[in-house]
């Protein structure tokens, strides 16, 4: 029996999958600013980052000359009880959108939890456990990085204390439900197991929470308890590494399609699924090899802190207790707008990110959630996966990228970073499909703000 | 690099896809009692079916000679945007158990709608478009089968009706959410659109809707409409052979990995999940090349069609409706008792199921909800997926099957059909974590008194 279908899917055999991650440090143009210690405005040592998170992953935060990290085999085994994730053609979106442009999608929405999170979860679970730590602690917003932690932990059998955005945490009680079967114990944020949860709620009982005090929540949990570390889920180096993965399975995979990407688009919140997708391939455009690449970053036009915020040095976090980073921020004091129902709220950026896009290499764009949506609900009644309302924005971008195509009578390849399903995301797409949702400019005037409220950063 | 780890994922590739379904009439032994016309007492024809279902569902219903049903090309282009499902081996759960038993599981949950459901519904989606038909009409209950029609009508740009159980579309939202998301029309059933909804309201405005009711209205939606047929997702013959392409993907698979099943498990509600999966491996029973595969119906304690109902004609729906089938049956006045959280409520079974476990060739075991849940729960913790409380019920049977492999010190080969996700199911979860569930002998009182009501079969 003849076949003449194309393929919808590419799977790569377990055999063929990456045995190590990508540190694009090891191949990074220009002078890649330094992450500073806030109080003498030195470059951080592994012993500083080690104070915050297990020690193997302190040393990659830090490592700049390893191109190629090797993967334990013991992270091999679980990163294969669902990897390699599998790259899709979108035939019916092409054929709905009537483009010349081939369009391929990475979807890493079939794991357990359902987005990129886990690939770095798992490893940080990995060298804490290694190290002989007890538990983790993190914070969450809506729960998707919290959940891949607490299944990561269940992998290892670690504990896992996770700090919920209060708001978060009574509204999306599923994201909380799944933690809890894999074994996490997760708590409201502001809790009354720290001070500064304590304190706060004394002043303000019935305070929604935010991602900042969640943090501030995590990391003094960690001093109180020294067998456990604290770990993060997007933003830094060693959480973009282990996000590699997914584009050194893509290339493999992108060549069983005899294809290569034109255009790469992402969307970016702290930057890691992005990253994860592009470093392998931006390589191929530091190198001369692929000169017009384009590596496109979507974000919300609510939070744009690569197309409206400044570069300058920042705290990661609310409460100005992290180490000083280089990057596009909007501020740490940013708090989203309450419309914004898109995901990707982080004031700042990966600083490995900004400083390619500083360099000229990644372009940034920024994204009204309605069109996102919008592209969201085309991808669904074409492809039928209902998409986290993250990657709208890349599908709405790579929409945009098609029709252009088509205008211009040009074949290019499209690839979208697909970071995951929007199974717990409905009640977004009911206010979309309801008119409820409104686009919202984030105003010039409140980045001028917030640019007066930097840090200062001392002279080293 | 040398890898030395076994495969924890088998990948087939798209070329390798089975181009057909198993008729498994075409090799059923013994004498498979007809589908009788409820007035007539006459086995149905074609033209009986057509009045319900598109004419190719109702031809393929009645087909008992054709081993091999080619899967139309536009059909296997769909199928292609989420199969070959992955075959997994669950090397996790195996050393938590420290059993010699292999265990593998063949999982459904990982395409748009989350469960081996949109195998049929785009089937019968597409043979309804083919037709001329404007649209279909269902009843669900939870919203998994309703869900993977409206995909279904999104891939073919076909209107689908839902009507869906009033409790269930109050209390989960987010089913009925993603069908709107593929464009679907999803009404609380009683509603004021049939002459069985508005009687019914008038008289009890506050009812809470029964699957049986919702049948009652989506039948009487296809009256009204000319232009709509009624679709079913699972007890039927036609139902069934759809999803035998998971079975026949199977068998591939198994021999990638160099294994054959010894012992098959798989949950039944109405059957489709399960007969999908074991339909291409009876053959081999039948034959007599592996007589002694055991294949294990796994139903809930509450809802026992299998284990304690009795083997008559009866009714597919409540309000009498439906043809009379032959099978095991609880009465078609059956309601699950209210504790009863674990999905598969159908009070009947598939026929040509109970027609092999009346032949001896098929087991049937009860499984108590919360010993379910509990192997949900071990499952989650070691293979990380949070599965629908209905395969939970197989999960548990393959779990004691593998300790009682472990007391014997035998390494048996034991395959789960796993039917998909609990990403929306969360809420059973979290009544299980918490202690609130409890388990339910359904009663032989019960039983008997249902067994009085039975439909009197006309003499043909």
């Amino acid at each position: 029996m003849g076949r003449k279908l194309g393929k919808g899917m590419y799977f790569l055999d377990q055999n063929d999958m990456p045995t190590h991650w990508y540190n694009i440090m090891a191949d990074m143009p220009g002078d890649m600013p330094y992450v500073l210690h806030p109080g003498t405005g030195k470059p951080a040592t592994v012993d500083d980052a080690a104070g915050l998170f297990p020690r193997e992953c302190a040393k990659q935060e830090l490592n700049r000359t390893d191109r190629w990290i090797e993967i334990p085999e013991e992270l091999q085994a679980i990163y294969r009880t669902w990897r390699p994730t599998v790259l899709h053609r979108a035939y019916r979106l092409e054929k709905a959108l009537d483009t010349p442009a081939k369009i391929f999608y990475k979807y890493e929405g079939t794991n357990q939890a359902g987005s990129h999170k886990p690939n770095t979860a798992i490893a940080q679970a990995y060298y804490a456990k290694k190290q002989g730590l007890k538990g983790l602690s993190t914070e969450t917003g809506a729960g998707q990085w919290g959940s891949a932690l607490c299944l990561a932990g269940a992998f290892f059998g670690l504990e896992i204390k996770v700090f919920m955005v209060r708001i978060s945490y009574d509204q999306k009680p599923y994201r909380r439900i799944a933690m809890e079967t894999w074994g996490g114990n997760c708590v409201p944020s502001l809790s009354s197991e720290t001070k500064t949860g304590r304190a706060m709620l004394e002043k303000w009982p019935d305070c929604p929470g935010s991602l900042g005090l969640a943090i501030s929540e995590a990391i003094e949990y960690i001093v109180a308890h020294p067998d456990y570390k604290y770990s993060i889920g997007s933003v830094l180096n060693h959480v973009l590494l282990h996000q590699t993965i997914i584009g050194e399975e893509c290339r493999k995979q992108m060549e069983m399609a005899d294809a290569y990407p034109d255009i790469i688009v992402g969307n970016v919140g702290g930057g890691s699924n992005f990253a994860g997708q592009f470093f392998p391939w931006i390589r191929d455009k530091i190198s001369g090899k692929k000169p017009d690449m384009r590596i496109i970053c979507c974000e919300p036009q609510s939070c744009p802190s690569m197309t409206k915020g400044f570069y300058a040095y920042d705290f990661g976090d609310m409460a100005g207790m992290t180490p000083l980073i280089k990057m596009y921020t909007l501020g740490h004091g940013f708090i989203p707008p309450p419309i914004h129902a898109g995901g990707l709220r982080y004031h700042g950026m990966a600083p490995t990110i900004c400083h390619l896009h500083k360099m000229g290499l990644v372009e940034a764009v920024a994204v009204p959630q309605t069109a996102a949506f919008a592209a969201g609900i085309q991808f669904a009644r074409t492809e039928g996966i209902i998409s986290g309302p993250e990657p709208c924005h890349n599908i709405r971008v790579a929409i945009d990228e098609a029709l252009k195509c088509k205008e211009e009578g040009k074949s290019k390849t499209i690839l979208i970073a697909h970071s995951g399903h929007g199974h717990f995301d409905l009640a977004a797409y009911e206010k979309y499909l309801t008119g409820q949702l409104e686009d919202y400019e984030y105003p010039e005037e409140e980045v001028r703000k917030a640019q007066l409220e930097l840090p200062r950063v001392p002279t080293a």
